[in-house]
């Protein structure tokens, strides 16, 4: 057993505090990470909050870790002491069913165990990363290429792979239009790996306040949706479109965006049903579908998709102290564009 | 100036009666038909009421028309006197934009012209099926293959190809589960042609009354949607649906039986928006589309399909005299499977 310091919260409404955790001895397979580094993602915190369901408190949320690897069970082949590793949104899954079996461990048929706030097959709750140590079965570790540094690796783990996911299986790339709702920690991420992969990107944002950043990370367009005459512009024109916004907005709005056969994925999930005016879809034979992180085979190909094209977060790294303060910021939309715990301040 | 007998209504809530009306000379390209056969799609009904928006009456519905060629214009290439043809729910299209290029000419950029309540391209409205002629550009009428009956190919210019349309795109074929929610005019045949394509069809209906229909007409199973059990028991189970049920349904709950990346489609629009949980579509990368009829040539790909599996709808022959009490058949779901009207009895 290993005693972790971390970060807990003991109610919606409390503040953080400092807390001891245990992490288990090492089984077979497993593997122990000094954490460095934890990002802070909007889901940690509607979890806190209590607002995607009731959490058993007290809760250490934190699921874009990246660490060192300090010790690994006795049959561990993937990893050894000194690897510098991830581990994202999910510790572990039945391994046994179809989506497993394909490598979608995510969308495991029996649910996959997330990284905090699930329970694992000991029957024990899981913590997440905003602690010093946590221990992994080796299938659910990642390895961090050498040129992506430990800091800027951890928002990788749920903002890139998250994004990168529904872009790789949408098919972004050369030739297609592409377009990112939202430029916050997800947003950001889903212009530079859009970039990258060749397509032609748009970002649709409230305002134009974030223009310049949206341009540098790689946009090729970006327009203000609250000017309605946005939306009449650019009718009918992506491909794609990437929604990073968990907030009720009017889908049906977007999806008028969208071409022929043009698909617009939501990454985010609002906590209220959103109204899809089913003439939307008609209309141009649209779809309207939803993706959730990636498999951990996708995971690590979007590593090293990021290592090959120098794709970091823009991320504001802070001390253990200042997650609440955090927090705040992040409700209010500001940050740019991820926080990261470092995690040596803990 | 051919003067054909129709049935005409004159507002929302009028009977029909008879009419006479005007169809144009013939065009270089023009072919003219004599209509022996038009189906009752529930769209007349949604639009003789004025529930899809404005009409301007009096207004002659029908877009499921089948008949013979009795004259062509100068120019006219792919149909002569006597021809076998049909025409479904568009007369004409830009012919020019993307979309019309890829033969989507349903998904024309600048509004395909249906074939009733629209205007053409000489600035007059557009009359349909419920008439004994009508004037159409040879680019817009399909060929009625000699082993399908003029009766029962009426119905497939609109419901058999709104439904084969979205069941070609999505691949349903061997090996894949296709489910039909509803089994009336559109249903019966989605049934029919998801079966000869090869999947293996469920029908998910509010009761069991047409059970015995849905088997014989191919479907492996038959389930009951009023029964709550239905949905725990068929989670996650479909490649495919097929919405044909036009009413405000709980759609979330319907996108739960998709497996990893399934589809729902929609072929109907129900006039109020549907609420989507979008934590159903992001939990196995669902996808909530529409479809609307198929191209021109894809018609005419569905004619051949049908003729070779001897795939033709259950229909009911009514006479001109008897629409409007069909109407209210329709409305009251008490129709196996699709009026069609005489048209010699005009």
């Amino acid at each position: 057993m290993t005693t972790a310091k971390a970060r807990a919260v003991d109610g919606p409404d409390k503040p953080f505090r400092v807390a001891e955790i245990k992490r288990r001895d090492l089984d077979l397979h497993d593997v122990l990470i000094e954490i460095k580094y934890a990002g802070i993602c909007h889901s940690d915190i509607h979890t806190a909050h209590g607002e995607w369901g009731p959490v058993n408190y007290p809760l250490v949320p934190g699921h874009e870790i990246a660490g060192v690897v300090t010790d690994v069970g006795a049959e561990v082949t993937k990893y050894k002491v000194g690897d510098r590793v991830g581990v994202g949104c999910m510790v572990d899954s039945c391994g046994k069913c179809d989506n497993c079996i394909k490598g979608e461990e995510q969308y495991c048929l029996k649910g996959n165990v997330p990284t905090y706030a699930g329970v694992d097959k000991y029957g024990e709750p899981t913590q997440g990363g905003y602690s010093t140590h946590i221990v992994v079965t080796e299938d659910f570790v990642v390895r961090i290429p050498d040129n992506i540094e430990l800091d800027v690796a951890a928002p990788l783990l749920c903002a890139g792979i998250t994004t990168y996911s529904p872009l790789n299986h949408w098919g972004a790339g050369p030739g297609k239009k592409v377009a990112v709702v939202g430029l916050g920690g997800l947003g950001h991420m889903a212009v530079k790996i859009a970039h990258a992969m060749g397509a032609e990107v748009t970002v649709l944002s409230q305002t134009l306040n974030k223009k310049e950043d949206g341009l540098q990370f790689g946009a090729d367009n970006y327009y203000a949706t609250s000017d309605s005459e946005t939306f009449n512009k650019l009718a009918g024109t992506f491909d794609l479109i990437i929604n990073t916004v968990s907030a009720k907005i009017d889908i049906s709005a977007y999806l008028s965006l969208l071409t022929l056969d043009g698909t617009l994925v939501n990454v985010g999930a609002p906590a209220e049903p959103l109204a899809v005016n089913v003439f939307s879809l008609i209309g141009h034979r649209r779809s309207f579908a939803g993706s959730m992180i990636g498999g951990i085979r996708e995971t690590q190909e979007m590593l090293e998709f990021c290592a090959k094209h120098n794709i970091a977060p823009n991320i504001e790294i802070i001390s253990a102290d200042q997650i609440d303060e955090a927090y705040e910021r992040v409700l209010a939309s500001d940050v740019k564009y991820r926080f990261v715990i470092d995690i040596s301040t803990m």
